[in-house]
This record gives C-alpha cells, sequence and structure tokens, in this order.
C-alpha cells in the first residue's frame, strides 16, 4: 500500500540556494509516515499518549532534483519491513513530473518516559498486526 | 545589565532571498533570554524540571537590516519590566557594523502540566528577586 | 475580505513544552499572506521572479492560548493598511474552538538585488491597487 | 583529520518527546562541514559567491542516543572519501559521554543558476587538492 500526502511548503523551508533546504526533506518523511498511520486508522497522537513513542533510528536520502517553492510536492509512503521492535518506511518525495528525493525512515518502539525499547507486538498488538499486514 | 550572546548562524537560518529568515529572529530572543538567565545564575533547565515553565506572550520585532550567513550576529539582551507574573525582555540583533532589528518579548510564569498562569514572585522567589535587580 | 488557511502541522513545529513552538507563528503568518495573494489572483513567486520581494518589516504576535500537533489550526488573514511603500497584514492563529493567537506583519517592497525600497504604486501597480482595495 | 565543532543548541530544535528533533542532526552535520572547510582556509561564503554551490546529494543518519537541550554537544567531522565530482563526510554526534548518533553525508559540485553538476578538480581546484589531502 503507498499512501501519498501532499506537503505545504512553507517560505521557511528554503535556502540561500533558492530551494528548499535538504534537512526539511527528513521532516516531510515524518509528514508521510503519520499520514500513514492515519489512513490505517492509527492515531499518532493516541499512541504517544498512552505513554509509547516512536522516535526515529534510521535515515537514508538520497536527492535527485532540487525542489522549488512554487511546486507542488508530495511525499509517497510504503512500508518496507515490520519487525516487533522496528518498522521501516519508504519514501518518494515527488513533484507530478520529477523525482526529488528517494529514502527510508527507521523508526522504534520506545517507552516515553524511560526511552527504552519496547516490543511493538506486546505493546501495540493491534497496531503491529495492522502494520505487518502492509510491510515484510 | 545587557548580555551579549554571539548566534552560531546555521545554513538552515537562510531563505530564497539569500537572507535570514526572519522567523528565525524571535528564535534568536530565546537565545538572548536564556542566557540572560544562565549569565544571573538562573538554569532554565532546572526550571523546567522543576514543573514551572515560561511560555512566551507577547513578541514584536522591527526588521531594520538584512543579515547574512557569513555575518557575525549578535543578540544584546536586556530587562525592561518585571512583575510578579511576567519579564518584559529587550532585544537587539547586530552585528559589529549595524543593527539588524530590534524587539521585545515578554514570558509569562506558568505551571508546566496545566498551563495555568504561576506567580513568579512566590513559585519562584529567588528568580523573582534577581530579575527585579535587573530591571524596572 | 479575510483569508482562511488551514495550516499543515508538523512534528517539528513541536517543543519540550509539548505545544507548537512560538516562533512557528511568525511563519503561519506568512503563510496566511502568501494565501492571501493568491486568493487576490497575486502569485508571489512571480513578483520574486520579476525582482520585487517583499521582506518583513515589522512583526507583532500575542499568544493567547497554546496550540498542540494534533489539532486543526487555521490562520485568518485580512489586510489592515496599504501604502505606496508598506501593507499590513492582521492574522488570528485560531482552532474551531479557541483564539490561539493575533497579530500584525508589515512587509515592504524591495529590490531583489540591492534591498532597497521601491514604491509598490509605481513598481506594480495592478498588485497595489488590488490590495488597496482590501485595505484601507 | 576530524574537525570537533560545539553546538548551539535552540529551544526551537527540541520536539515534544523532550529531545533535540532528529531532523537537526542532519543540519548540524552541515555546520561539521562547513567549520571543516574553515580549518581548511576554505571559505564556503567565498565559494557561492564565485557561483558553484555544493548541494547534499545522499544523508544517512544513525541515531543511537537522545540528546537534550541542556546537554553540550558536539559534531566530529572528517572526510571520507574525495573524488572530482563529489566529497564524503563522516559525522559524530556527541556529547562528552556518549554517542548520540553518527552518519554520512555526500555532497556534489554544482552550477549555481544551471543546477548542471561541475567538476570540482577543474571548478575548484585548489578546493580539491586541500580536501583530497585529508580523504581517500
Amino acid at each position: 500500500m503507498e499512501v501519498t500526502t501532499q506537503l505545504q511548503l512553507r517560505y521557511s523551508d528554503t535556502d540561500q540556494m533558492g530551494v528548499i533546504y535538504h534537512a526539511n526533506y527528513v521532516t516531510f518523511f515524518e509528514q508521510g509516515r503519520t499520514d500513514y498511520f492515519r489512513q490505517q486508522g492509527i492515531d499518532y497522537n493516541e499512541i504517544e499518549a498512552s505513554g509509547i513513542i516512536f522516535p526515529v533510528h534510521d535515515i537514508q536520502v538520497t536527492y535527485h532534483n532540487a525542489s522549488r517553492l512554487h511546486e507542488e510536492i508530495y511525499v509517497v509512503t510504503s512500508v518496507e519491513q515490520v519487525s516487533p521492535v522496528k518498522i521501516q518506511f519508504k519514501h518518494v518525495i515527488r513533484s507530478k513530473d520529477s523525482v526529488k528525493a528517494t529514502g527510508t525512515s527507521v523508526i522504534v518502539c520506545v517507552d516515553k518516559t524511560t526511552f527504552k525499547i519496547k516490543k511493538l507486538s506486546t505493546a501495540l498488538p493491534k497496531v503491529y498486526e495492522r502494520m505487518k499486514a502492509n510491510g515484510v
């Protein structure tokens, strides 16, 4: 399953090269993950309220083409792998005409106060099953 | 008393006008306030850990000259007014040669969990007294 | 005329108080201005391409209530004053239920390379007339 | 050669998990690269003024431990590989006591107006030689 999210670009996203600053793509990946969860009926805010957070463990981005502020930019998100402790997402940042960047993000399941790893499969079994159904 | 803080500018602070993006100055004001507290022997992290936060209630900025990434930029912070519930700071953003922006920020004393106003004078009497000694 | 723009909040907009970081509201004001121009048939990207930029000259924000990531947040933008050299906007940041912040922003008309003030009324007469029709 | 740069953390760098937001590490990598160049007597601002920019082509980050606002955080930067068209950096984000994140960034040499790849070895031979002397 692929979830496509249109990004609301901001003037503050640009840099003095005249393009969208590269680190913002990592934030766009997060927009994609949140929207992916939402499409699955999973509310990330509720998860955080229950004492579990999903910090990012790994990020990889390859930049293909610069994005400009006036372009319509989308993040296309899919799930590559789901294990009891982590979820790997694949992301494509693109306009209608060209691929801007591709990459992956890996999130882990962690206790909000201790930052200790928790098994997603036991802490949030419903989320785990739903994500598992989409990934590998 | 005036506290001068050199700012570490970042490429991400620039925008497609080729200058430091204007909203970042509001962040620089916060750098100035934190450093002002530190110079007074007040550790803002300790205050937060004790359950009190200082959200910003008012911000005013007038922009005089653009700042460029290669410039050495400073925020000069002083206290304009201290009342039992709020502190008003004055900020000047400047390079050695020119004034970039001037402005004020007002912070209030609030309970971390309820976000209800607390009297600084009773919640943190030492902080109140020390700040009072500098302002009006 | 009032233009209402829904904001796409980002996880990166939050801070360790658990709320939307206050300086981001200044960016939201800019989202509001850009959308206001768009609703008037004015493309801000075209203006920049023509060699004119609209740097911010003044910002004022009063914060009434904290915004949380899961809330639907809007910026409501209107024009307060239009002169040959500057435009003053009024902004309200709000959810459906409560006002989060109110403020104003003043932009000036400037040459992109020299950063010298230009008269909006002569540099971009159509933009000036259209904005003038909305403001005072 | 390793260059160590102390980072000036900002309140705006934090997120509602109470830690430094992960995408900011990508910005810290850039702080490291700029400082690395500076230590080599290379002024990145001069390079940009000459019509060459160094956009990021690849980013990889692995997060080991969360960083808190009150910590002293450093980015340690070294050069892993230098070719006529790209430079690969290695970065470690750390406090005195623990490694926060490790990663790499690859920058390419590009014409500022066309965004077409240029050979670093011919466009900026002195920079190329100096970087080549440090990397592999």
